[in-house]
């Protein structure tokens, strides 16, 4: 039983442990499919990130049962060929969930304990109590999306006694949400926004999802934070927003056009905040994803009942 | 029944509900003591902030029979003389545990999640994800002090998966603490303290209780957050610990000099964040005591039981 790698810079300790855990699978720690291929022949398993993954290599891989996939996205895999082969695939959906949890509370405390004007303050040596400071406790918080981040986010949320709300395709009941609404009723959830959160993936009904009209429902006094996807709303409509105060500020994680070029007039907007990308990122990414694998491999030896995140290669999620 | 309000600028909302809930009770609400000390003669009820109460005040007030103080501090208030009349005293004792628990997650959020470097990226219009993010999750949480504020900020933490460590004098257990230290035995927590969160009141006790030893023995790579008092340890300990990279990032919103100076070498030190003791101002803090004096008011006139937060004259506290 050979499980093969092309993970970079999988930390030492990770490998020991897998090494040790299970002494009946030989191991090929690669570092990327360039030093991996050579061993793919032989490979009962293969763990990627997912854009690696070629028809061609899925044809040499005659042996391949199994990818797992260390990547929550996976638009670049070629599921055609892996689902004519029966290939099981599993990812790591969900591993975005505590990282972007934090950043989301992170950035709406920010926002309310009006932290840049602190930062200006303390640039200029200046003991000034007057900056106006808020509490979350109390507010109420709409989520866009309703899945593992929103979640994450919303059970954070509750704990500081802030309502959510949640709103999804289905406006299905779901954990940690004291209401859900049917994207249908969004326009009705959005007019009781003190925050609001887009976690929304890209899709065709998400593209474009917001309009100035939900902007203007939205109270005057909301925070408008986005780490979903940069096309659910286009830059004009949340400048517009911001200038016409139909709501306080905006925390944007994601755009329409990544990176943010630099004249971009989010970069000067006092009350946009831009932040590059970085709500997902976190150093338990590898340790997250190595352990989901483990419990896989698992799961994989054991007739291959129960195992997390399955795929349906038909489907492509 | 006549009650005498010397606190400034309340919200008419409260003014109206009160009247409203207690039709037996004349109620006098007055801009500062200047403006109440007419009204004191025939008042059975005084609320201030407690810093304009005098011994005069008391003897001239011969009906008065409880003073209800919208303050967590009472060092200003004549206890000799309201002891010797048997006037109760109650007071707003934990008011601030909401806005300074939400201060010290957020700071620690900020810190981890490397806000100040990312406010200048933004002011630099640069898109730089390799700016390096921290999780609080799975993180140990060191707390001095484990009373309402401590617990609150404990409570916080623990949702965010943080083990939760509290160190006061009895060492006693205390809700939302995974464990509790006695102070003789703080050291030994300290060096468990990803993240060390002091919001011991001043007494004699903690003056100057932590020294350059307890900042050796943090972690060096330990947050250290000071929103108790400012004599709790030498302005020159932090900045050397600091310099010595014996921890990694001091938040301070309490100073032993406030404000503190504009040439003091804090504000430079790119690792240590100052705020000018803000951690507990809240818009929330006027409607909250006259919730406490509500409830406090029905108790009075329900035979005096069950009064909240009781001082006893005789201590002070």
């Amino acid at each position: 039983m050979q499980v093969v790698s092309v993970i970079k810079r999988v930390p030492d300790e990770i490998k020991e442990r897998l090494v040790e855990n299970f002494g009946e699978v030989d191991f090929y720690f690669c570092h990327g499919m360039k030093e991996g291929r050579q061993h793919l022949k032989e490979a009962d398993v293969l763990i990627t990130f997912g854009e690696d993954v070629t028809p061609e290599l899925i044809a040499d891989a005659t042996r391949l049962k199994w990818i797992m996939v260390l990547s929550a996205g996976m638009d670049q895999m070629p599921f055609e060929d892996i689902s004519r082969r029966n290939i099981l695939v599993t990812n790591v959906r969900g591993i975005h969930a505590i990282p972007m949890a934090e950043y989301a509370i992170s950035m709406v405390l920010q926002v309310s304990r009006q932290a840049k004007a602190l930062v200006q303050l303390e640039q200029g040596h200046q003991w000034n109590r007057r900056t106006p400071m808020k509490e979350i406790n109390g507010q109420t918080m709409v989520l866009l999306g309703t899945g593992a981040i929103a979640q994450e986010t919303a059970r954070l949320a509750k704990t500081f006694r802030m309502k959510t709300v949640g709103v999804s395709k289905s406006g299905r009941t779901k954990p940690y949400f004291d209401e859900t609404y049917s994207v249908d009723r969004m326009k009705e959830a959005l007019s009781h926004g003190d925050v609001v959160v887009a976690v929304l993936p890209s899709t065709e009904e998400t593209t474009y999802l917001l309009t100035e009209e939900h902007f203007r429902l939205m109270p005057s006094h909301a925070i408008f934070l986005n780490m979903g996807r940069g096309d659910l709303v286009a830059s004009h409509t949340i400048l517009q927003a911001i200038k016409e105060n139909q709501i306080s500020h905006a925390v944007l994680d994601v755009f329409e056009e990544e990176p943010l070029p630099e004249s971009h007039p989010f970069w000067e907007e006092e009350r946009v905040t831009v932040t590059p990308h970085l709500s997902g990122i976190t150093p338990q990414y590898l340790p997250r994803g190595f352990e989901i694998f483990e419990r896989n491999l698992q799961s994989f030896l054991n007739k291959k009942e129960d195992m997390e995140n399955l795929i349906d290669p038909k489907r492509g999620y």
